[in-house]
């Protein structure tokens, strides 16, 4: 830390921690900042050819532009048969392409519990040796078929999603209905207690949901799941781990047509009240509403030539990997990493899977560990201090491309949020993006064991940059 | 600004604006502040004999202590009649006692109205005669009544209230339901929308309300409203001019119990659904649960002989009041001051009245304007800028007794609010509390013109110190 001793300095020159410049610039006093770190190891070749690249700065320029222009509204909410084209026997999953034999604990468990569901077999432990043989079941990415899916992300056909829809084009998204906390299929569990709720979540939740989604869409209503995640960074939430103020705006928005609509559908009043228990009882039931969106975003950038913005972050529990808007729907991959944080009970490092879901979306979008300064108290979940979350907003800003002018974060005197993670500057600082997430048991059928803070990678960003040059043409 | 120019300072002196220091603070550097300030012209003997008082400490420990321990239920909802043994004919109203002729537009504005309300007379207009000639009606401060009211704070018998009550002491507060922004009767609106809107209170809400309460009570289920407080701290609510999470987080708390009790209580689903607009549609709905769990708790510390901690900031539109615990029921008085903030439409200062109602017991206990660190976003409705709103909570701390432990600020790393106002501390520094508040269009019946910061006048404090100097043998 060096800073000029005078009274009232004109221009400091800071290094370092940031917080010293960052109180200063707050001051209105100029700063200079000399932060530099070296870029990625051989990558200085292909940075020059993408830097050289006619293109990039204009088809960058127009990713951010599409990204920051979609809003996404919660159209329907229906079965993933109905929504995705989804058949008996076919699973989605989260993160990139993979098959059984690779597939960790957590997704084991999640697909075994699906197909117990989906009554492929009676008893979960049964449909190890289902997948084992293929017979029948096959795996796909949940990205590939416009959805996202939180921790193992897998998706049957009897699940329902919701449907998020940008109004400018039609282009939908969706993503499952949140189980809650602790014991769920997302995190690999899948005892009785797992199955029974999403049995209730199937008959009742759904369909409750879906009558009102409809009821208030068909009354000229509109429940804009974008502004609601501009709320949330006023509240609190950076909507990843914390998606309470968002789960609460959800309820409110939704409860006079649950009321109203109930009947109708053939539901009680109890059902209502069950199924506002059951939401308003579960703060992260909004996550599987803020991720669809992130992704409704992003997808308005895919397959823009010549640009080095990511589009997608995501992971199956084993690898790690990412699309990026100039390299079409290639995944560049590398081993999942394990998360640093904060364990529920007596569970500790031992116990956790490497990094898994398709959560990481978020991030992407610029939002859960990218605007961790919004959301201070998120250190109690995934450990970590206040000025760490701070500076990780701050330090976001170095390899992204934009600011969201629509999702700010007040304690940074309503700066955007870094938005459009540019493989280019994560390769020319070596910085990774930040994520904050839910950690899930290694062993099949544990569930949920902690939360904390993770990075991709390294050598993914290195990959991508490379396939970026050769289609500029210097490889 | 001054600071040691070594790269890693031992040490740093600082003086003057909050935040260098704060910044070294937060990275760990020791930090002696030298901001001083004269105390307050006049107050130099008093101050000694106060600060000699043998009672003093151990009442103040006592003090914050009894505050701190208070936590507030919400048991019931009933009417004003009922809870407050209100006849036809008395009025509440906020702040310190006043007579008609002296008090403001808006506090006439919200008499007329709820005479008319009372059906005391046919038209609101013809109810300035019946407080001139003072026949068939009395006014009376809400705090006297174990009550609490926002703005013009007026209560007439057919008003329902909520019910707060202590469980450790079965001690009670109670407040009106919130009706929302603009023309609203608090801000002395009284056109037939305002009692439009109030009758429909009274019959459709204030019931439902009584009815989901009971029902929570009935099945052994608690409504924490100090809880609530706790988490909407975390979420970006200071509970006076944001009440944003809080509210959301009642309607969570309350909507199962409306959707099952409702039937019972001879309301349709249809009110319940009307019910629930009208409560999220109202961010400052929980305000009027917040005032009185203030209370609740403030009334703990009063009569305890020797405090010199502030039980009650109040104004009822022309006159500011204070009580204190030493010094029984007693009202320290000045001239209420005009906030300077941020104004509806095409208002300005010359439309607003002088600082009004008895929400000043949100500061008084700590959160409000003394909590606006953690809701940085409600610059963007009382204005100021951000930085600023982390020094007021800051500087808070100069003036008052304690921390609350439950109640705390993340982005301060989870420092408690400051809390205990304390007489002799604001004399010695001069520094005035902070509130933030919304204001009333001076003329009698407009409604809100905007919101702003305001502090009490600074002469109250003076007075209340000479009381306590006198009641401690030195005058």
């Amino acid at each position: 830390m060096t800073a000029h001793p005078t009274p009232s300095p004109s221009e400091v020159i800071a290094s370092g921690a940031d917080l010293l410049a960052d109180a200063v610039a707050a001051q209105a006093v100029p700063v200079t900042r000399v932060d530099w770190r070296p870029p990625m190891p051989g990558t200085e070749a292909d940075l020059a050819t993408v830097a050289g690249d006619p293109r990039r700065r204009d088809a960058n320029a127009r990713a951010v532009e599409a990204v920051l222009g979609v809003t996404a509204h919660l159209v329907d909410v229906v079965p993933a048969a109905d929504a995705l084209d989804l058949q008996r026997g076919q699973f989605l999953h989260a993160g990139p392409p993979i098959a059984w034999e690779r597939a960790s604990g957590p997704m084991r468990g999640a697909l075994m519990g699906g197909a117990a569901l989906e009554g492929l077999v009676g008893d979960p432990e049964d449909a190890a040796a289902l997948f084992e043989a293929g017979s029948g079941v096959s795996l796909e990415p949940c990205h590939h078929r416009g959805a996202v899916g939180p921790m193992a992300g897998v998706v049957t056909p009897s699940m329902w999603v919701f449907v998020l829809e940008d109004p400018a084009t039609g282009r939908r998204t969706h993503c499952t209905l949140n189980e809650g906390l602790g014991k769920v299929l997302r995190y690999g569990a899948y005892s009785p207690e797992v199955l029974t709720r999403l049995r209730w979540m199937g008959e009742v939740l759904g369909p409750l949901l879906q009558a009102a989604v409809r009821s208030v869409r068909d009354a000229g209503g509109v429940l804009d799941i974008t502004g609601i995640l501009t709320q949330m960074l006023q509240m609190g939430d950076e909507a990843h781990n914390r998606n309470r103020a968002g789960t609460l705006m959800l309820l409110r928005d939704l409860a006079p047509a649950m009321v109203t609509s109930a009947g109708p559908a053939g539901l009680d009043p109890s059902d209502v009240a069950e199924a506002m228990r059951f939401v308003g009882g579960n703060d992260h039931f909004f996550l599987n509403l803020a991720m669809p969106a992130c992704k409704l975003a992003l997808d308005a950038a895919r397959g823009i030539d010549g640009s080095t913005m990511v589009v997608a972050m995501a992971r199956n529990g084993t690898d790690f990997g990412i699309q990026v808007a100039g390299t079409g729907d290639e995944w560049f991959t590398g081993p999942a990493q394990l998360a640093d944080g904060l364990y529920l009970g007596s569970y500790g490092p031992d116990d956790a899977n490497p990094d898994i879901g398709d959560s990481a979306i978020t991030e992407t979008a610029g939002i859960g560990g990218f605007a961790m300064a919004t959301a201070p108290a998120i250190v109690r979940f995934v450990g970590g201090s206040v000025p760490d979350a701070l500076a990780t907003t701050r330090r976001m800003h170095e390899i992204t491309l934009g600011e969201n002018p629509r999702w700010t974060v007040p304690v940074l005197e309503f700066q955007g949020v870094p938005t459009g993670i540019d493989v280019t500057r994560v390769c020319r600082t070596g910085i990774l993006p930040q994520i904050n997430t839910g950690m899930a048991g290694k062993q099949a059928g544990v569930g949920q064991v902690g939360a904390g803070l993770v990075t991709p990678p390294a050598e993914i960003f290195p990959k991508a940059l490379a396939r970026l040059a050769e289609l500029a043409g210097g490889r």
